[in-house]
């Protein structure tokens, strides 16, 4: 049994396989796809903890004069049953005329899939922030219409400040060898094909943290990071000035899961952007990259799937509490028993 | 043969009843549904000739965030072969996608018909003006799309700047026993059953024509003023200050159409609104309510229907040159003859 840094809060039957935490808070760090399929786990482990989602919004973008936060969307549309399975984002049930439409009017960019369902929560949401709401209080707004008061759970955007993601590609012709292209730009038109040279969240300095944030971390009984890309999902969130220390002054076990098997991202395109930061494709870099509490990072426990379990040694030579198991998010139980082994690891 | 008050600029052979106009200039002032249905049967009538459509936009609305020209739209979409012919306002083959979602969200107001294909002009459109780009030229891109060159034929907003008609109505409740509503409230949402107490154009008196609306009217060689609403669709244009003027002053004839047949209009409710402004429901009052040019009003003819050819001798009477034809416009060549025979009557 490892040594325990926490009291166990969690009130947790450590011997049941199907162990729910009771009025406990838990505060998951996350982004899009990948994140709301975690949640969606989080919720069937621990259907009566009060989950607070902290969504990235450092990929958010204005085109067409509408405001998209794709994450919260996603994390949205996931957890109130709207989402399409079979691309993991957007609106189950989608059509794309508006967009077919500006199209045809000539009108740039049309490399952004806009759904016409989804263009009406973008209307909602430009025109509550044209009125001076911060986006926490629009994402509360429009969360009243996909998620019920017996769901435990709100999604808070990191920050209600601007971020964008930019990365920085080559770009031959250009005076000074490279340019910026935001995030959006970078992952939907490019494919992220263009190696990318460094990736800059613009506005992050400045950028404060959501109303509740800081309370949900500080406050929490569990805290997760979610196997979201950990260059352009975690990475902001946790680069939020304030966030990171919270997360790092918790009394609350924190608890992280690799989005890297094998080498690889499950979902997504990670290992395109985490070389830009100088971190290793692999579960056991990752880990290291968000580091051990014990050694200024913020985690106490990192879970790996078990095609990595070769990584252990390394991880537990670099004291990182870490272990290993099945990492396919393939549905909400599935989820859910990794979720809860990762807690174990870290609770008991 | 009546007296000429003008020189035939036409060059219109007056014994064919096809006759073309060439290489001249036509101003029709008109509104939506039934203005574009009669600037298809000018354009029948005078393919060669070059046309200034210029449009009412006092039906103009800001919803959801966007700049809805509902006018502008009929006429571009019609005269691009895009509208719905059934309901003769909207596009073809149209969805309502986003304005259900808008609705399922609570978002108000759910009244107004917003289709998906329409809400991408709308985008578009707003996106230009909050660029900063004046609704003239806006209009001009939008209908890059819709118009050709091979045309000969442009739209013109009455004004780039903001004016609105709002319906007085009776409210018990209120402190002054009366409101104001936005014209596409009192028509879409309340159907035009409250009787309309007074009818104002708000923002009017400040508003200057577009640019190329005096000039279209002073370099025409030929003026129409189409069979729409005279409150609220024609009556907005001529209150621009110095429409009304550069009609009295052109050199061309000015033909007016009556929208009033049997004393009812032939298309939407103006029956509900003349009475706000004190003209009879009736093709004669709609007349001198225009007036004869030579009596300080804007018409050197008028055209009514076979119907209303009663009503002949008192417009005579009344120093109103007047004639009375089929004026059903069931398809763009019927209404293409009237049109004809209403401007003989003018230029001969």
């Amino acid at each position: 049994m490892p040594a325990r840094d926490h009291a166990d809060p969690l009130m947790l039957d450590r011997t049941a396989p199907d162990a729910r935490l009771v009025d406990v808070q838990i505060a998951v760090v996350a982004g899009g796809v990948g994140g709301s399929r975690f949640v969606r786990g989080v919720r069937h482990a621990y259907p009566d903890a009060r989950l607070t989602v902290i969504v990235n919004t450092a990929d958010d973008i204005r085109l067409h004069g509408l405001h998209i936060s794709p994450d919260l969307d996603t994390m949205m549309y996931s957890l109130g049953d709207a989402i399409d399975p079979e691309r993991g984002w957007g609106r189950a049930d989608e059509t794309w005329r508006v967009g077919a439409e500006l199209a045809a009017y000539g009108v740039e960019p049309t490399w952004f899939g806009l759904g016409d369902l989804d263009l009406a929560t973008h209307l909602v949401r430009t025109q509550m922030l044209d009125a001076g709401y911060p986006l926490s209080a629009v994402t509360q707004a429009l969360c009243t219409r996909w998620l019920t008061d017996s769901d435990h759970l709100q999604l808070l955007p990191m920050t209600d400040d601007r971020v964008e993601t930019h990365v920085v590609i080559d770009a031959p012709s250009a005076p000074s060898g490279v340019r910026a292209v935001h995030f959006q730009e970078y992952w939907v038109k490019l494919h992220a094909e263009p190696e990318a040279r460094q990736v800059l969240q613009v506005g992050i300095e400045k950028s404060r943290p959501a109303p509740g944030v800081i309370e949900a971390i500080t406050e929490a009984d569990l805290v997760l990071v979610a196997p979201s890309n950990p260059v352009v999902s975690v990475g902001p969130v946790l680069a939020v000035p304030g966030i990171r220390t919270a997360i790092i002054a918790t009394k609350a076990p924190v608890v992280g899961f690799s989005g890297i098997i094998s080498g690889a991202p499950v979902l997504g395109m990670a290992h395109r952007l985490l070389p830009a930061i100088g971190v290793d494709v692999d579960a056991a870099a990752v880990g290291l990259h968000y580091g051990s509490r014990a050694a200024g990072g913020i985690l106490d426990g990192w879970v790996i799937d078990d095609t990595d379990a070769g990584l252990l040694p390394r991880l537990a030579q670099a004291g990182l509490t870490a272990v290993s198991t099945d990492l396919i998010m393939k549905d909400p139980a599935a989820t859910s028993r990794f979720i809860q082994y990762g807690v174990k690891l870290a609770t008991e």
